[in-house]
């Protein structure tokens, strides 16, 4: 008996051993992405049969990750490591050449420009993983991975040497008769022959590399999950509930480790009609549940609004065609939610018909500093008539617009802030200042065109004899003036201090101009 | 045995039926207040110590209502009956005296004036039990119950003469040094030497009385339960939380039955800065499960709003100081919390020296008719300089401004709208009309001063040919002026229809003016 279960024991060993995996020799960064590659069974309908999940370990941390079926036999599992060092793996799955794989691999430090993926930071701010702040300076691209190559190439081109870190894009390819997608989500024909229990590996692959390339840039990749754009041709609007489940598990296991994703489960989900409010609980929580490192989560809406102090909601995620017309409208949602807010989508610039896409370039640029000085975010996309339907906001390319220019302009202004981020100074009097109160100061006077501004600055964080410089930026021209001088405070009233020899600062009478306004170092 | 026992429930049958009363004849209308006294105990500490209910039954239905120690060896229980005909009751107790009481008593119809609660109706707005809408144009008087009998009446008599038809008034008085109040809520020695464990019955018969003479005069009682004007004075602010638990159900039981009563679990909650938010939780829930009527519960803020989407928060109520003064703000919060929305402090009308008093009538006025056109509702309150530091906002007395004439007029005009309430018709555009599509439209200019309106409606609801009427309303001197003949609709564009002959209104160049447009009778 002795005997027996020794040569177990050695038996069980030796097996153990040939599973454990040599030593991975392929560097992996901080917040990149490791993936494990395994062979495995081609019979029945991987999808539906096979389970493969892994437990990545550091230490006492044990990290649990979905693998996925990439097709042609092939099983992966991706990890995105969240600290440097040694880290090991065991697979767990129902069929025995995927159970039991072991190995392990080296973490280095994040390389230049790897931040890590993007978190709440404090209430109503974003940062990176590594503390350094984000300032969401976002577009909207609908289908722009559904493109033929040289489009596709063009929008990254554009996207690198554009203001945008974040792009809102769709994983469903949208309803378009006169051109095709060039791959489908699913196994099957187009327009309606899906089997929806097979996923199109090719499919996801492409989408992957695109997400990798903005990673590559830098952007962010506001993963839309599902949207009402189909209109029923490709039907990927109306799957049943538990092909929506098996998608949301499906995407997840793939582009979870993916440092750049931030996952918005549907774009104008009340247009969605058959879909009633608990599936749309229940696909957040999915997401929830599945994703091992947590990427922000929130759903946009077109003219009813998700609840978003839900707790699987990370940041308030709005269309609203007027809220960021006026700061004091736009404050309103930070108080509601108590969250990051992002207004993604605020009508677009453009020339079309539809009043949704005929903003002027300033307009478009004033929405975003007035979500600014709101302690907001605001989107961006345009839409010019053309006569291929060709689009910014429908398939990428080029850009046409006069915004994104001033939009990196505020990008800038946007950096150079205080890294708490920018938190709306007095928000019931008429006072369009946000920063950090005794600190910072940035003021828009968006379509007003004033001459001048008496200089005065709400009470918090001041006190008499305290000095500040200022700047007068013409948000437009792009332009950064210093005002000469430095101004000393002194008590005004109940609620201001003012310059003590009653000074003001000379404006030209032009709209769109702001103010900077920082504490003089002494 | 048998003998015992027949003779046992003889005694029993005997006992029961001396508890039987006799058919009380004092008659209760529907929606009034049905009271039953009952002598008990005095010794020991009745209100910790007595427990006393009654359920209330008629058919199939039970109601179950907690009665309360009214001092002197009193006790009561209230009900409203919302059905005609006859009820039953039968009480409980831990004490013998108080329990098993039964009777039963007719309730007649409803009198004049008396048309019930107000409840919410549809999604964002309110009407009585009866069907009746309700326009909530309400007014704040902090300390009225609190004053000398002479000003109490002075306040009545203003109400009377008034448009508001709800009062925000607080339970506990708030501090005042110079003129101590003439009741407390407990036994005790102002200004802290109160017996926590001993309610003052005399303080809220006094309250009822004022609930009740409101009641007559068909106004609502928005009465907060807490409030942090107290600044650690009287000590109501800082009372341990089963003092205030015992006190939230001590004042449902005493109030819940009168029918205008609303619970406002607290005024500037986030001002009482020891009580965390799961004890508001918890107070909302204790007023929720102890009022057997489920009069409508909200809560005030100072610069935190409470989480209005949670489910015992009936109607948003919101103190905001720039949200009423523009509708495209004013209609953010509908969609928000899918609640009917009252904007109960939006700055004050007054000459004081902080901000929040010092609107001019005109300012006041603009604030409810901008929340009217964004489907919501809006409160006044009124504070002037006064030597004896005299106000309505604080104590009642007499209305000095002039903005309640024009209240009286808007009312006269909400009521004259559908009875299914003001939704607005375009919310993202520049659109500042609410109505009933198709229907009936209010429209509003606030600070612009038009000379014209081209005729032109948002396309919900229309069709060609539709033919409509128009008023001229000057909201500020109360008059509407006819525009003569009828518009003819023809479709202008995607999204409106305008008169078929490119006609305008002319306006006069003023602003608050208003329209209202109806369709033609034919």
């Amino acid at each position: 008996m002795k005997l027996m279960r020794a040569l177990l024991a050695a038996l069980l060993l030796a097996a153990a051993g040939a599973a454990v995996h040599a030593q991975d020799t392929a560097p992996v960064e901080r917040w990149g992405s490791k993936e494990l590659t395994l062979d495995g069974p081609r019979d029945g309908n991987p999808f539906l049969e096979v389970d493969l999940a892994a437990t990545f370990r550091q230490g006492a941390r044990a990290i649990v990750v979905d693998g996925f079926y990439d097709g042609e036999g092939r099983y992966k599992l991706r990890f995105m490591p969240d600290s440097v060092g040694e880290w090991t793996y065991e697979t767990r799955s129902n069929r025995p050449a995927l159970d039991g794989k072991r190995g392990k691999f080296t973490v280095g430090p994040a390389q230049q420009g790897n931040h890590g993926p993007v978190q709440v930071k404090g209430t109503h701010h974003f940062a990176y993983a590594d503390g350094t702040p984000f300032w969401q300076v976002g577009t909207t691209s609908y289908g722009w991975t559904h493109q033929p190559e040289a489009t596709e190439r063009q929008t990254l081109a554009t996207l690198a040497a554009g203001p945008f870190n974040k792009v809102r894009m769709l994983v469903f390819p949208n309803q378009d008769v006169k051109h095709q997608p060039p791959r489908f989500p699913f196994e099957g024909t187009p327009p309606k022959g899906w089997d929806f229990s097979r996923f199109n590996p090719a499919f996801f692959r492409h989408l992957e590399q695109r997400v990798g390339d903005l990673r590559t840039l830098g952007i962010q990749a506001d993963l839309i999950l599902f949207h009402p754009y189909d209109k029923g041709y490709w039907g990927f609007d109306q799957m049943p509930a538990e092909v929506n489940e098996r998608y949301l598990r499906y995407v997840v296991a793939r582009l979870a480790s993916y440092r750049n994703v931030w996952w918005s489960i549907a774009n104008e989900f009340d247009y969605l009609t058959n879909k009633q409010m608990p599936e749309w609980d229940r696909y957040f929580e999915i997401v929830q549940a599945r994703d091992p490192y947590q990427h922000l989560r929130s759903i946009h809406n077109a003219m009813v609004l998700y609840n978003h102090s839900k707790p699987w909601v990370t940041h308030v995620s709005v269309q609203s065609g007027a809220i960021a017309e006026d700061f004091e409208r736009a404050v309103l949602l930070r108080d509601v939610y108590m969250k990051p807010v992002v207004y993604d989508e605020v009508k677009y610039e453009g020339n079309i018909e539809r009043r949704w896409g005929q903003l002027s370039a300033q307009e478009m640029v004033l929405r975003f500093w007035t979500g600014a000085i709101a302690g907001t975010y605001v989107g961006h996309s345009e839409i010019f008539k053309d006569p291929d339907d060709m689009s910014w906001l429908g398939k990428g390319g080029a850009l046409r617009g006069e915004s994104p220019a001033r939009l990196a302009f505020l990008r800038q202004i946007l950096s150079a802030s205080p890294a708490e981020g920018l938190e709306p100074i007095d928000k019931w009097q008429e006072y369009p200042f946000a920063g950090k109160p005794g600190a910072y100061y940035l003021g828009y006077f968006g379509r007003q065109a004033p001459v001048s501004w008496p200089f005065a600055l709400a009470k918090p964080g001041l006190k008499d004899g305290m000095r500040f410089t200022a700047e007068v930026i013409d948000t437009w021209n792009m332009s950064i003036t210093p005002v000469p001088g430095v101004f000393e405070l002194r008590r005004q009233d109940n609620y201001s201090f003012a310059d003590k020899d009653g000074r003001s600062i000379a404006l030209p009478g032009r709209p769109y101009m702001a103010l900077r306004i920082k504490k003089a170092l002494d």
